[in-house]
């Protein structure tokens, strides 16, 4: 038998060697098959989510923290409750790799037969064929292997989610143990590598103002060393998307911080809007209605460069590989200039006690999480207001902050701290979400509570008061403190004055055992400032109704 | 501007007009469109749901209730978190109106420049028509009425879900308000209908022992009174698949209960497997995994006839309405025969006072369920033991009864119960859910108390002890009964003796002005006695780990 191995022990292996420790799942399946072999791989551990949208965002999470994530989902209902976190995945860049769990061809038919939900036709790969840059069915053991390397090779190649269908019987089907994983080879081009370096060399030593804006591609390709490298040899200032966010730290010299239509400075904004020669560098554009658009801007690149393309002035290149390209603009002969009067970031305050009466505004909160960040925090936020307030966080170190920026999918924050802890388990999330969100997935908690992780969980809650998009009708409040009770674990808190939240933010530092969640209420007025800040972006529509009044704190 | 009214009005109105007084949804999408005008709707009510996967399943839920059920979504990640639920809805015939707002076709094409996870190549119908009978993307204030014609009349002919897709602009553009609706006016070919009947009569007088086998789209068709019509004319006892419990009551004295491979009377289930005659009416048959399997028996069946399809022994009739069919045979010359020795379902035995110190098992927290249940009461089950269980529960009335039996889709129930009691106030729902469906979207209970509705959410608590297929971990214990010191509202009972019990039940049923959770303490000795009942069907699997200990009540 140590000729042979199981296609599935053959998979479990290979996303062990490239770095994948964790898979995220919400149980098995009818028929024993992948699942129970990845349960039974000594290099992987199974977590088991409390529903599979869980599992998709935390999947997708620990992607972005470590380079590569899986998620396993069961067949029909499995599958289908993780297309939204795949294209989220596919979106934003995040190579996931989706294992899907089916009965054996032969069941298939059988429950054909039966009119179930059913997957016989390849309805499954149909709809993940969309979002996804490799998807397929293992159907053959001879080809298996070919098969699996092809697909993950993708996903490491496009940064992007892949998509593995494994049938029960060919997961433990066997295959030779002796088997060399097909490893993307590709290469840029020479010729077509010197010319664009030495075209974008050109415009940028032509140029009075060079600015760089900074996307996901250079933490996706981690090229985040090369950036820092780029622009400390030639000088050019770095302003980043928000999606971005900690691309590079804000304590570098060169760094403008937040680039976008609603948030950052305004004089990093103008800078960045007037620049002769905007290079865009691995970076997505995020559409009209997002408040961090960078759409209106991108017709003035000079050049915009992904792993995808490459293009300068009207020319595109192809065959150029982006790190080639980064790494070749390092030793272009581009001039260096002095890096004066850049707009900078704001540096952090210090922590200060509350003042005695003050009510909690979004404005003190982010003060004072700024103060309280380490070189462990990481923060993750939800969408809406928690987005907008976390923009203007000051970054110590790359890689410390995640959101779905440019998707827009609430309820990734607390399954994304999940799965990024554990990709990480120095880094210790500080997640920042609304009440509308964290009611979504917030009862991953139990998830976190299940393994032993201790994110700070703030909630910001706008009782009633939506930042998001509009609402008919108000959310029903959440006493968030009380979760730890129904879990039998953590720690919570209910704020409402500046004295309450610097107690419960250092109490929860100092919580190392267990997660800690803090129900922030937000009071009108607060509402209505962050609600002018964006009102004019579309970003923030018109309060519903009051919900009920159930709660003290409660004005 | 009375010769106009908006395309988003018409759809409302025609809506309403089918019987439709609730839309399920869970907010708004960032530009103002269809969802600002169905809530604007003097006819429809918006009930915003915590996740759209709860929207989803709440909305299939009421249209099995009602007869037609709507959900809206946004673009993007709200329409991809409900395919799930979708998929549900058209394997088990509910007819779900799925609306998605989405962005004006010349917002669609800058956001598509943005590279967002966008819906510009028609993404999102791609994916839906998988799962529905018709689709549309209206595009133009020209056809749009009619495609909403064709589209709603789609969905009550198949009692399947549709898809809208409104573009922003579309849905307040402009159109006649004088527009008779387009109503489906397909008849039955006379001659094909007389012939299929006579075949149908001859079989059965022929027969020495027909049996019917009654499906769900005898609900779905609102034949429940032709089915016992032509039960009592021709003396044919009626047994009805897990899916279709309910489409006639217990007491009939033609039902000999549920068939099913793994569950009903035995001897119900060899009666039905030796008949000479077994007639599927508006039957879907169930796959061989599913310990409700129903496959074995299908090539024995003389006749097998539903909406979409009527076959005698080899012979396929095409053009046929199902409901003709089934009303034709009522008229037709069958000769009767005595209802006698049939096997019935058992009825309820009287409520029981707990006995001292006897642990909950779930034969006893059934048998007690089914004494408590009276003319209002409907019981939803969610899947895994919950099922199972609530498969030998007596029905008083038709329509009383949901799950999941076919698709097998967990975390249905809860949503289920909110939409099914806003179909029908004079409802009062008895959910039956296990510990890890709860954890999915049990936190609609949420919904459920925003609305001041009053389900009863019994949790049977296996405590690690799945019921569902394997787990290489067990779930994390919640503690159920303080979910209402989380949100507000409802009384919570933890369970683990008969004595408990009693008293949890009574005060249940008298507390009308809210929710009540139960958390049922299934102990290992009961766990064990589900699972010999099932095990050798596949539907229960080797146990977890088990869970930390949290909770004094776990051994």
């Amino acid at each position: 038998m140590d000729e042979r191995q199981q296609i599935g022990e053959y998979l479990s292996k290979r996303l062990a060697e490239l770095g994948v420790r964790h898979i995220f799942a919400r149980g098995g399946d009818d028929s024993p098959g992948i699942y129970d072999l990845l349960g039974r791989s000594a290099a992987l551990k199974v977590i088991n989510t409390r529903d599979e949208q869980g599992a998709g965002f935390a999947a997708d999470a620990y992607a972005r923290t470590k380079g590569l994530g899986a998620v396993y989902v069961a067949s029909g209902p499995g599958a289908l409750k993780i297309v939204n976190t795949t294209a989220l995945a596919s979106a934003e860049k995040s190579p996931v790799i989706v294992i899907s769990g089916t009965a054996s061809f032969e069941e298939q038919g059988r429950q054909q037969l039966g009119n179930r939900q059913s997957n016989a036709l390849g309805m499954q790969k149909r709809i993940f064929e969309e979002f996804t840059v490799a998807a397929t069915v293992i159907d053959s053991a001879e080809t298996a292997l070919a098969e699996i390397d092809r697909v993950l090779a993708a996903a490491l190649r496009y940064q992007r989610p892949v998509y593995i269908e494994l049938p029960s019987d060919l997961a433990s089907g066997l295959c030779p143990s002796r088997h060399k994983p097909l490893i993307d080879k590709e290469l840029s081009d020479p010729d077509t590598l010197q010319e664009a370096i030495d075209e974008t060399t050109g415009l940028i030593n032509a140029a009075r103002r060079p600015v760089i804006l900074a996307g996901v591609e250079i933490r996706r390709f981690n090229l985040q060393k090369e950036l820092c490298q780029l622009a400390g040899k030639t000088g050019i200032p770095v302003a980043t998307t928000l999606l971005a966010k900690s691309v590079i730290a804000d304590t570098e010299k060169f760094s403008m911080g937040m680039y976008g239509q609603a948030i950052g400075l305004d004089k990093a904004r103008s800078s960045i809007e007037s620049s002769d020669c905007l290079l865009f560098l691995g970076t997505f554009v995020a559409g009209p209605h997002s408040g961090f658009a960078t759409t209106e801007i991108k017709p003035n690149a000079s050049l915009y460069a992904t792993a995808e393309c490459i293009s300068i002035g009207p020319k595109r290149f192809e065959n150029i590989l982006f790190h080639d390209f980064i790494k070749g603009l390092i030793k272009a002969p581009i001039s260096p200039r002095k890096l004066e009067g850049i707009p900078r970031p704001r540096a952090p305050r210090p922590f200060l006690h509350g003042a005695e009466g003050e009510m909690v505004t979004v404005a003190h909160l982010l003060q004072q999480i700024n103060a309280l960040m380490d070189d462990q925090t990481l923060i993750v936020a939800d969408l809406g207001g928690t987005l907008i307030a976390a923009a203007d966080l000051f970054i110590r170190h790359t890689g410390t902050f995640l959101s779905t920026a440019l998707s827009a999918s609430p309820g990734f924050a607390v399954p994304a701290a999940l799965g990024a802890q554990l990709a990480n388990p120095t880094l210790r999330p500080v997640v920042l979400v609304t009440d509308e969100a964290f009611q979504m997935t917030g009862m991953e908690t139990s998830t976190i509570a299940r393994y032993g992780l201790n994110p700070i969980i703030i909630v910001l809650n706008t009782q009633g008061y939506a930042t998001g998009p509009s609402l008919v009708d108000a959310p029903y409040p959440w006493h968030f403190s009380k979760i730890p009770s129904v879990l039998g674990k953590g720690i919570g808190f209910i704020v409402a004055t500046e004295i309450e939240l610097e107690q419960a933010l250092l109490t929860a530092k100092k919580n190392t055992e267990s997660f800690t969640i803090i129900d922030v209420m937000l009071d009108r007025h607060a509402h209505n400032r962050l609600r002018k800040k964006l009102g004019k972006h579309g970003q923030i529509a018109k309060p519903g109704k009051r919900p009920p009044a159930t709660g003290k704190k409660q004005d």
